[in-house]
């Protein structure tokens, strides 16, 4: 019983996640989740409250799923960078969720997974650059903001532009993310 | 009469460019838009068409004042992030409405006002590199996203990471901007 329980949890939240990506938060539909999941929409509002509550469990388990999903090295961001390329290149859902995120919650609801991986990324930035494994040129909450800034140019462009060359050259365009803060840290000059 | 007409038509692009940027193109409500301008309903529908047609002309009106707000120079790109920086600072609806026609719109509409600022951004880098004004070591396509992506950075992490610095020290990140796209150029190694 404890078992079909986290079975229909876990069909649920994928397909949350898919609605979530698609339509954003005011978009998304409990109907349309209840029929993904095969589920009945009043199991969803018990289990998690409301469609807003189930939007912070999705993000925060998406957020959660970051840290293991893409290994955040701060001694080589430029690869660390190609990693998140590569990530949002193959999933392009994740990239949407944390964008409705901020266009529809632009003041943030201070989700504890979101401030978590801030933190925990700031914090090992810091670290590799007291112990000289990173340049200083530019200070820890700069570089998160810059790197990923770089590793998502691709996915942030205007649709128009994204498509413009088929088929897309990934390799290409991923080299260009890590030579791009490849440059940024490089310490000449 | 005429003048009559042309003052109310402006005075629903502004009700509609603001009640998009706050809503997206799914979330904006004519009714809304129609009370904020003070105009009839109907009116907005007989003048347009549709709400799409609608995001359509604010969209495309916000893209073509792009060019001329923020001047674009190939040959000080550095500068002309910063300008963007301030631009995304001071006028925050601008870049909502870019992200919600890329969320919303994922496959585009070929809108001709952001297919020609496109090209017209690309020739521009091609010329400057061409001139020698403009460092090769990436394609024009690449300078393009890269430079977007930096300019925009700070505006595209989430609220958290965003608000974390109360008050936000706008001449820090804005150098932070302009000295990022400088290492990207630098011909040294």
């Amino acid at each position: 019983m404890v078992r079909d329980a986290e079975a229909t949890k876990a069909r649920l939240l994928e397909a949350a996640t898919a609605e979530f990506a698609a339509y954003g938060i005011a978009g998304a539909r409990i109907d349309r989740i209840a029929a993904a999941a095969a589920v009945n929409k009043q199991m969803i509002y018990a289990y998690f409250g409301s469609k807003d509550a189930l939007f912070d469990v999705v993000f925060s388990t998406y957020v959660g799923g970051s840290l293991s999903k893409v290994d955040f090295d701060a001694s080589d961001l430029p690869e660390y960078a190609g990693r998140m390329y590569d990530r949002f290149a193959n999933d392009p859902a994740s990239l949407r969720l944390s964008t409705w995120y901020r266009l529809e919650r632009p003041q943030g609801r201070g989700l504890e997974a979101v401030v978590a991986i801030n933190e925990a990324r700031l914090e090992r930035l810091r670290e590799a650059q007291r112990a000289g494994a990173l340049s200083g040129h530019f200070d820890a909450v700069e570089l998160l903001s810059l790197i990923q800034a770089i590793a998502t140019s691709w996915a942030t462009m205007n649709p128009e532009f994204t498509q413009a060359a088929e088929p897309i050259d990934h390799a290409r365009r991923r080299r260009a993310v890590v030579d791009a803060v490849r440059r940024l840290l490089a310490e000449t000059k």
